[in-house]
């Protein structure tokens, strides 16, 4: 309620017309000026974009489309420092009035006109002077927020939509292990070796700034997110195995979602007393608190928000008909859990990944071909954009930021921690996880996955959000320099590393699936190991049976009608919430999502127990005629078929030649 | 250089590290508020989405999509405005001091730290105490400049790209008649009256502010922008009279450009006295030469970027082996054109329009099949968005807009003059052109054309973008009714206006086509018209025939290659050109674009001569094969073909059969 009024009599006594017109030029020239630099991030992708088709075409690899959309940022950011010299607007007066707080709203009265001012954020002294010198260079510097809040959504929602669900979940466990506990090996190994680094700096004084131990964990969090775009996409060319593949791929989607939380944690830390920055039990306690709610939090809205109304939606609304709503609507509802999740408080970027991947789960099978292929084109589409912005703003921001702090010992102290934190994330635990796995991560698979350790968007977009001290300065200025060094020297190197590592290219779809078969010839051998590999995946087998007879049933088109697999009493609540098309269903496509259980050869072999035992209807074609389907046939099938349908085929296939398999030793 | 310290000792000292939390936790809490508010708009749409596909289901036609989005608009703002109390924030506190002038940017010093403010506009002394009071609702409310830079550039673009542009071409003469000269009456028709309004509230004491006639012919300019999205869904649905959704869609889409730059002109306007608001012959003169400049200028931003850069580019890449690199290139270019006129201080609105045309003309016929999809359905999916984006808002904006002025008199006056505005468009136009037009346009078609005159998105844009005045609040508020009545009553009845004026419906691409034919057979006895006809077409033919032989080739795969039309001379640079799909084309897809002839049933007979002469290497196959396609054939084909495709067959089977027919007749 403490409304200050501050008097200031005027120096220059202006006309009031003369200075409202002054003021619409202003905002107009100002207009113009951001359309300017808008223009030249658009031509720059456009650039990006006629390079990569060039490099496409040419078919050369040692410079992905982001290294490549980094390096015009890089030539822009020069030009725009060095090159432009924009002649000092006059009307441009900076004024300075030296206020108690800091409201996000600020009126001025400017001879009896009042004017909305709003917040921008806090600059620090030595910058005011440069507020005048470069309005240009700060005008090509967007709002760090944007990244968080329009770039980085589309870009996590695309690799939760786009993942590999096949691979993804018979790696689950591993994928897990690298993302949970790795990134939180790796953050604490970055930054204690950062502290070590930055106490040296203390002791010969090249300090410029407070750098507390906290800064140094939320370093080490910030380049723990792994973002193998570049990796990515040269192993989808050459199509190298497909495990390395997802490994790599859902390690890195996950990692994301666990350096925002673990890095919001970290800031979070507050310990009781006002001397900040000590080691508090409780205040440690609390932000573990803090990173398990927030995660769990955003997972369970992306999850639920998704499953419990877009699927429904889509499923008894018979938007089949009218592509455009049905887009329309995915999108929307893709969107309002991002919103959502930021409007209470938990993080939009975790809750759009698993909104992303239980839209591929269930929305996906409700959606009519043509949705499915529009979603899919327009998730592409805004990925690739958001990405190649993201890249070449990074290369732009190098020259273009106003406060870079290079500091050689914190460089060199960055790049051998993030090497070391990697070494720390993948050797350990790939020893670890090789002791429970049938199917070992060998040791070339190893050192690709250490190799493929890059930084990219996410990481940029944590290190930009907050540049305010002098310690995210020079974290923010290190960052830039990991990301290029790893995007260029590693994603460059690639090709080459796998050739080195004699790791298989050319793995095609059909081949992968003879892999499965082999698993279960090597199977006998480690039966002393089935037992406990079987107590590991009753969890998950318990889930996957539940999703495939109830969840799938409610939620979708797909799996077997609820009639048959809730009990009798429920008869009347099944018939409504089955739909037409899950009786159609039922003779031909029942296991379309055999290849979640698909983690291990003797389950699938379980499966097929399993699937017979709960089936009380006795109707069910088994799978003699289906897999009576040569492979000739099968492969023509996946060619007619887009990416999706070709997963399925391919693991029906294996599924029933397991099972026809399992018949002939029997 | 005049930086203006102002030192205000602060009463109440905090602690920096207090403020510091409390800053940030401001932020936050906006974060979070902003994200609430956008998430309320999203589920706005999703319930529209929801609600026009039951109403789609149903085949309800009372309501558009647009009158619904906007219904459920103004109950979201009902409850905003009187369901919602949010306790007031303490912290919340405005500051006021007083200083000289209004720079964009400000800088704060609280204790010792800098923060950096920019300006957001003026606000009306009777609002500064709002400003604390209705934080919510001032959230609510959106830049009006985003309306103009990111709502209406993808609705504009899809206007000019969905064009269907044989029909529009046919009608062509009609269509700028309606959307250049009627537009610019109406809006001085709208201007004389209201400023006749304005005069007699004056008199009776009613007005309270100023109201100039300047203001008076500004209101014309933004009223007069016709926007029949309602009425042109129905007519799709209906398939009513090809010509009748030309006129009217064709005169919409320009009329939108017209308006756009004859607001902006007019409050260009300033007499050399400081005494403004007076008439003066120079600085009228000056206005129409802004109107010319920046129109003409506009136009010709938006067609020469794209016919200069994007056909190339699309033509010598083989950009169509990747589709994803295509469509993102195309939608980057769009955007530039944009970006481009606006940094040039042209129109960016009325650019995109014509980069849309340009684009579909030329860049389109480049693009691989599945990139014309993937175009056409993001341009569909981003304008559908947008619209509905804009109409909810429209009706939210009913009841959270602070600051409305609701005059019964004014209120009243602008119904009455946008009717008498539009009548004075349509009938007298009608009767002029209809001396010259062979096809006339019918009194039912004029009465329907007169209903149809619905405002919508643009006129909305426009009297948003400024509502500082007295004057520009009241034809705010105007502008809302006018809108809602327009598009719920006029777009309501649409049917019955149809059914009532008997304009018949259910008219199928082949029928129209027959019309063509009657045109012929009706033609003889127009004879003494038909120099004056083929006169005035002269221009136009000249224009088709350059752009047919050179302009297409050069630009485009399709065409006839540039070494058939160039002088032998040019030989090299020809073959340089050409690309190897026009020696394809050349033997039978080569008319793809005699439907910009077709404007009359004469010169599509006189078509057939100029091709004939003008080919001078003989080897055309005529028309007779493929003239020997039967209707069953071509039917067969429109069903597989898309849209663009149907178009286009469709005119190619009259073209032949108009030919055989003058053969027949020879």
């Amino acid at each position: 309620q403490k409304i200050l009024f501050l008097v200031y009599k005027a120096t220059v006594a202006e006309d009031s017309a003369m200075e409202n017109i002054v003021t619409e030029k202003k905002a107009e020239e100002s207009h113009r000026q951001d359309s300017a630099d808008l223009l030249i991030f658009i031509l720059l992708l456009t650039l990006t974009i006629l390079t990569i088709w060039l490099f496409k075409h040419r078919r050369f690899r040692f410079l992905h489309e982001t290294g490549l959309a980094m390096i015009y940022g890089l030539l822009v950011g020069v030009v725009l420092r060095y090159g432009i010299h924009v002649p000092r607007d006059i009307n441009n007066v900076t004024l300075s009035c030296h206020v108690n707080s800091s409201p996000a709203t600020l009126l001025v009265n400017v001879s009896g006109k009042f004017y909305e001012y709003t917040l921008k954020g806090e600059i620090s002294a030595n910058e005011v002077s440069d507020v005048q010198d470069n309005e240009m260079l700060r005008k090509v510097t967007f709002d760090p927020e944007v990244f968080f809040n329009i770039l980085l959504p589309p870009i996590i929602f695309h690799a939760g939509y786009s993942l590999k669900r096949r691979h993804f979940f018979r790696n689950m466990g591993s994928i897990l292990a690298f993302a949970f506990v790795g990134t939180v090996v790796s953050c604490f190994i970055i930054g204690l070796l950062m502290y070590g680094c930055v106490m040296l700096m203390k002791q010969i004084g090249q300090l410029g700034g407070d750098f507390f131990f906290t800064d140094c964990l939320f370093f080490g969090a910030i380049v723990s997110a792994t973002d193998p775009v570049t990796v990515l996409a040269i192993f989808n060319e050459l199509q190298v195995d497909f495990d390395l593949y997802a490994l790599l791929f859902g390690e890195s989607v996950l990692n994301d979602a666990v350096a925002v939380v673990l890095s919001s944690s970290i800031v979070a830390y507050q310990p009781e007393g006002d001397n900040s920055h000590t080691f508090e039990a409780m205040a440690v306690l609390k932000s573990f608190g803090i990173f398990l709610g927030v995660f769990s939090g955003s997972f369970a809205l992306g999850v639920a928000t998704v499953s419990l109304t877009c699927p429904h939606v889509t499923k008894f609304t018979k938007l089949r008909d009218f592509q455009l709503l049905e887009t329309a609507l995915f999108f929307l509802m893709s969107w309002s859990t991002f919103l959502l999740a930021e409007a209470c408080g938990f993080t939009g970027v975790v809750a759009v990944l698993f909104c992303g991947i239980t839209q591929a789960h269930y929305t996906y099978n409700n959606l009519s071909p043509e949705s499915q292929d529009r979603t899919k084109q327009l998730f592409e589409l805004l990925n690739f954009l958001a990405e190649n912005f993201i890249f070449s703003y990074m290369g732009l921001t190098l020259f273009t930021f106003q406060n870079h702090v290079f500091n050689p010992i914190f460089i060199v102290g960055a790049f051998l921690s993030v090497f070391l934190g990697r070494a720390a994330n993948i050797y350990p635990l790939s020893f670890l996880l090789n002791l429970g796995r049938r199917n070992k991560i060998s040791s070339n698979f190893q050192h690709m996955m250490m190799f493929a350790g890059l930084r990219g968007a996410m990481t940029f977009a944590l290190s930009i959000r907050d540049t305010a001290t002098y310690a995210r300065q020079m974290m923010f200025s290190t960052t830039l320099l990991v990301v290029f060094f790893t995007v260029w020297i590693c994603g460059g190197g690639t090709t080459q590393m796998l050739s080195c590592q004699h790791i298989r290219v050319g793995v095609d779809s059909d081949q992968d699936n003879s892999v499965s078969g082999v698993f279960l010839q090597i199977g006998p051998d480690g039966i002393e190991r089935r037992s406990t590999k079987q107590e590991s995946a009753w969890l998950f087998r318990l889930w996957y049976n539940f999703d495939h007879n109830y969840l799938k049933p409610i939620l979708t088109h797909s799996g077997p009608p609820l009639t048959a697999t809730l009990p009798a009493c429920c008869g009347p609540l099944a018939r409504c919430l089955t739909s037409p098309q899950a009786y159609e269903n039922e003779g031909q496509l029942k296991d379309d999502d055999s290849d979640l259980i698909l983690n291990d050869g003797n389950i699938s072999l379980t499966y097929g127990d399993i699937t017979v035992s709960t089936d009380a209807t006795g109707t069910r074609t088994s799978g003699q005629p289906v897999g009576g389907i040569n492979s000739d046939e099968a492969l023509d099938r996946e060619l007619t078929f887009g990416d999706h349908e070709l997963v399925i085929r391919g693991t029906r296939l294996v599924l029933f030649e397991l099972h026809g398999k399992k018949q002939n030793h029997v």
